[in-house]
Parts: structure tokens; sequence; C-alpha cells
């Protein structure tokens, strides 16, 4: 295939952290990386002409919504989704598995804090092995995930990078329904292959570790899949209760897959986790925490995150971080973004949200120097 | 002066309508032309940066929103209101007399369509010849709105241009109690002039014409306004309760101004009121209608208005304008915007604004065109 290619540059000789450039038909991922959350096409309150000049690499939009709306027979009339979205650099897209196993099991947040299912996030109607059966929240018809119609869906959304349809089993299950899970998530990422394989139209797949936090089963998971031509592999499933349970996972994890191959990390995306993370060799992270937070007014600065709403900056007139060369930071004082967030203006949250994604990019850059450099 | 200049450059032979150079510190503003809104200090879902890009040269920001967040003392300490919210373009500020007599009287819209006071609008607790006491909405502290309390506060801003402080009686009121408010107005609006010459500072000064309407009020009202040394003219009170009384009081009112004064309509901008009124002589107006409609799903067209929601939009894939040349009819298509509203993405409403505020200017050149050609 000469359409996805991973380039690995250098792995450093103090962990197994590397730096490397995902090829794409779509242009360059340098990794280490952080990947920006548009789960409609969208980052949230931003327009995809300035994500490209914050210089994100690569976007995550989720399957399970774009079905739903505009459906993803619009995007494929479109021309695909760089086109429906206006974008022309890499797109990653999930299997659309994640959601409709939160509207089965709740969602992994929720569950860990013993919270219920929310009512507008629709109702599976049945499970079973060709896939699932669930009722849209937004008109109630009935949809059928399985293995095939989300590849197909895939297929007209036209990412660079899609994923296998896979069931997200819940933190707290019996180790004999985990392998029970386990099992038909490897014939359901299998038959997901198959499909993408029938007509790989430039794209790429990453398969999805599972396993949830047992060693053993996370072992196998990886045994299996590696025995297939995926072009990369994600971790994903439940990966853990803590922080420390997931960098243990990916300890036992990673080492276990072919350092060829690039590895994401789904979901997770918080700047401790991509520390810790980093030197156990995960390339790429995705995570809406940089552009929530913003929302929430907190800013990501060299010293440390910084609360926007806090009224001892109300007349701070300097950027929010004097080290930032974000348009934010170029253009506006932190007593202007405050006065701002004060007086609930949505435009806050634009600017907030453009100087914590400038952050990651540079954040992550900064770790490839140091990787290239031995120094992590 | 030299800061400030109104310069004619032509009278239409077929109406009162006009074209004029407005001169002031911060650059020109070509008349006739919209006034942006952005009540504090920023319009809605968009940045200065992009506001002064798409080339809107007059903003109108509040004085009453600004003094209670972030308070005019922060404005000031940031060297005032065009380094706070960085825009080197105009800047007008009202007196806070709108939004005060909002308060004790209702709201004109809300008077005009029978309903009440909202709770959040804070409370008048004193009206007196002095001026206005209220209490802030937002921490409950009493304040004293007076001719010189405003335009300290405006001074403190330091807008381009000002305006006086001024009472707005209701539209349902008796001659007699008309009468006492248009004196006691010009009593405020001659104290607020006097405030203002102590100490200039660059900024021109317009007088608000009151009268409601009642022609022989209003010409009482032109009459003693142009006796003092304003820099132009704003018409406002209360403008009548349909397009009709604005317009047959706009025929009475604009006449018996000094017509080498520029004249502005004050909160209204809507298009058909630009149409009517641009050939009575008005060459600014200041309406929240481009972005408040984009905010609804609502956009200006060349073939009119365009309900962005509508479903027959789904798969369009075209701009929302194929004439337009905004930033977001070059880069994103309806069928795309289209969707960013259904899936509820703030996006859908920048880029809504992005595109009616550049018809606005697109639209105000046009007329600007039609008047050096006597067409209009």
């Amino acid at each position: 295939m000469t359409y996805f290619r991973f380039e690995l540059l250098h792995t450093s000789k103090k962990s197994r952290a590397r730096v490397g450039k995902i090829h794409t038909p779509h242009g360059v991922i340098d990794t280490p990386n952080f990947v920006a959350v548009g789960t409609n096409g969208t980052l949230k309150a931003l327009d995809n002409d300035m994500v490209q000049k914050i210089g994100l690499q690569l976007m995550f939009c989720n399957t399970y919504h774009l079905m739903l709306q505009p459906g993803t027979e619009v995007v494929r009339q479109a021309g695909g989704l760089h086109r429906f979205i206006h974008r022309d650099m890499p797109i990653i897209t999930d299997s659309g598995g994640f959601q409709v196993f939160s509207l089965a099991y709740g969602s992994v947040a929720n569950e860990l804090k013993s919270k219920g299912i929310k009512k507008t996030d629709g109702m599976v109607l049945k499970i079973s092995e060709d896939g699932v059966l669930f009722r849209s929240y937004r008109d109630g018809s009935k949809m059928l995930l399985t293995p095939e119609t989300s590849i197909q869906a895939q297929k007209d959304l036209g990412a660079d990078i899609i994923i296998p349809f896979d069931e997200l089993p819940p933190y707290h299950i019996e180790k004999k329904l985990l392998i029970e899970s386990l099992e038909r998530t490897h014939r359901w990422e299998e038959r997901s292959l198959k499909e993408h394989l029938k007509d790989p139209q430039q794209q790429a797949m990453y398969a999805v570790v599972h396993g949830g936090v047992d060693v053993e089963l996370r072992a196998k998971s990886c045994s299996f899949l590696s025995k297939l031509p995926f072009d990369g592999f994600a971790i994903g499933g439940s990966l853990g209760k803590t922080k420390h349970e997931l960098f243990e996972l990916l300890d036992h994890t990673v080492v276990q897959l072919d350092a060829s191959k690039p590895n994401h990390l789904l979901g997770i995306g918080d700047l401790e986790s991509i520390e810790q993370s980093i030197p156990k060799g995960i390339d790429t992270f995705d995570s809406s925490y940089p552009t929530r937070a913003a929302r929430h007014g907190v800013a990501i600065t060299s010293q440390g995150p910084l609360n926007l709403t806090k009224g001892e900056y109300r007349n701070q007139f300097r950027p929010i971080d004097a080290t930032c060369s974000c348009p934010t930071c170029a253009n506006f004082t932190l007593a202007y973004i405050h006065h701002l967030f004060k007086a609930k203006e949505m435009t806050a949250l634009t600017l907030a949200s453009v100087h914590n994604l400038h952050q990651m990019v540079e954040i992550m850059k900064a770790y490839r120097q140091k990787i290239l450099q031995d120094q992590i």
C-alpha cells in the first residue's frame, strides 16, 4: 500500500517513545500527536479553516453521530467527509460501536460514576451475533449497526483511517462474559476487515485491541489481531478505572504489538495521560479535553491550567500565555477574554478553544523534539 | 475639529439620499452604512479580528452593559475600548439611557407586544432631574446614571462617537408627559454636551432627536438641538409602532436637521427599513438584525432570506449564495451549514453571522453606488 505508511524515524534510547510520520492520502501526521475531536464534522466553536490553520494534523469524527445527522448518504453525495466539512488534512472515523454500546450499557464515564443512561441517548433494541439494532434518538427510526454496515458507513464518509466494529463491554463484568465479548469483538473486527478489503478505497484500518483490564485477555487480543493485515492498532475497550490501571495496561499491551505499525489510544488525551503514555509507545491520542476545558473557561498554559473566569484576571492586560503564538494570544488580552466569559459571549469559547488547541500542537511538537534527543 | 468630519460627497437628484465619508480618529465610515452591534464589546459568535476583515467600518457598543461588566474603569485601564476589544476601526457608544429606561418602562419591543419587564433586567430605584438610580442585575449594587456619569463612562470607553444621556419615554404616553420628558431630555443632552466639551478627547457627540411620533415635538427637538454644537444627529426615542409611522416621522424630521452633519437611526437596521430610510437622508443604521437572524438560521441572500434549517438544503452542495464572496461561502456549502444547525453546533452560528454581515457590507456598498448614480 502506498497510500498509507507509518515511517518510524526514531525510537528513544530511554523508553519506548518514538517519533514517526503517518503518511495518508490527505497528508502527513507527525507522531506522537494529538487528535482533535470533531464529533459532528466540526470542532465545537471553531470552523475547519481555523482548525487547519492551527495545524491539527488529524481530526476524529464520529460515525454514529454522522449516521444519524446528516446521514452518511449525504456525506457520500458530497464527495466524502473531507469535501463535506472542508478539510484537506487527514481524518479518522470510529465504528459507532462505542456510542451504540454506551446506549446499552451506559457510557464508561457514567458507569464509573454509577450514573445511568441519559434519556436523550436513544435505545438499543437487540444485540446479536449479527450486530446491534437501535432506535435513533433523532427521529425514532430503527437502525442496524453491524460490522458490515459500520464499514459501509465509513466507506461513505471516506476518512483516511477507519475503525472496525467492536463491542464495548462494561468495566464491571464477569471474566466469562468478558471472554465471550472479546471473542465476538474479534469475529466482528475480522468481518469488518473483510468488508473493508473488498474495496480499500485508499483507507487504512486500525484494529481495536480489547480485553478490558485483564492482562491475559489483552495479550490474547494482541496476538489475534496481529495476525490480521490491519494498518495500525487502537487501544480500546475498558481502559481501567484509574490512570494507574491505564498505564499498567499500556505497559503490558503495547510491547505485544508490531512496532512497525502506529498505535492510537482511544478517547484519552489529557495532559497527564499523554505524558505518561508517550514513553509506553503510544503515537496518537484523541480527546475532547482541550476544547471542553476551553468551553469551561480553563486555558492550557506553559505554567499549567489557568481558570479564565477568576476575578483576578479582570485587569490583566496581557495574553493568556506570554510565550504563546496563537491568534488568540496575538490579538486579545486575558482581561478581555475573562470579560467575554463573564458576559456569557460565545466568542469566549472560540478564543479559548483556539488557544488550547494551539497549545496541544506545540506540546506535541515539544515531545517529538525531546524524543529525538532521547530525553523521554 | 480635525478629528471628526463629515464629508458630503453627493446628494441624489432623486431623493434626500446622500453619499459621504465620516472621518474619525480610527478611520473612515463610508455612508450610508450599516453599524454592527457588539453590545459587550464583541459581535455575538464572532471575534473582532474577523469583524474587521468583513469590513464593518463602525461598531456599536452599549455603555450600560460595559458599565456593569467589566466596568468602564477596567476599560479605561486597558487604554480604552479600541485597545480592550482589539479594534482599530471606529466605535460608537450609547449613553445607557435606552437600557435603564427599559428597566423602568419596559423595553420598546415588550411594550409594543404588551409584555412586561424581564426579571433579569434589574430595577430602577429613582428617576429625578439629576438622573436615574438603579440596581445592577449583576451584583445588586446601586448605580447612578446621570448626564455627567454617562459621559464620564463614555470618556473611559473612548469611542469615536458618543451619545448624550436621554430619557426614553414609552410609546403610549400622554402628550403633557411627553412634553415634560422632551424638555428634560433636552436639559440632559445639554448637560451631557457640556460635560463632553470639558475634555472632548477626540470624541464626537451626536444629539438624540426626541419627540416620539408627535410631529410638532420632533420639530421642537430638531430646532433645540440644532442650536447646540453637536457633531451629528441620532434619531431616537419612540419611533412608532409600525414601519409606516417610522417612515413618516423620518420624512418630517430629517429635513429639519443641518444637512452638513451625519444622521444616525438608532436601533433600526432591517433591510426594509434601510431601503426606505436611505432616501430620507439617513446615513447610518445600527441593528442586531443580521447577527440575530444568523443565529436563528436565517441567511441574507441576493434572492431574499433563506432559512438554513429547511430540510431541502440537506444535500445542496453549493454556497449559501453563489454570488457571495464571504469566507463562509468561499469554504462551506449550504448542506454543511444546514447540518451544523441540525447538529446544534455553535460553528453554525459563526458561519451564518459572517455571511450575513458580509452581505450587509455589500448591500450598503451597492446603495452608495446607486446614490452616486442618482438611481435612489
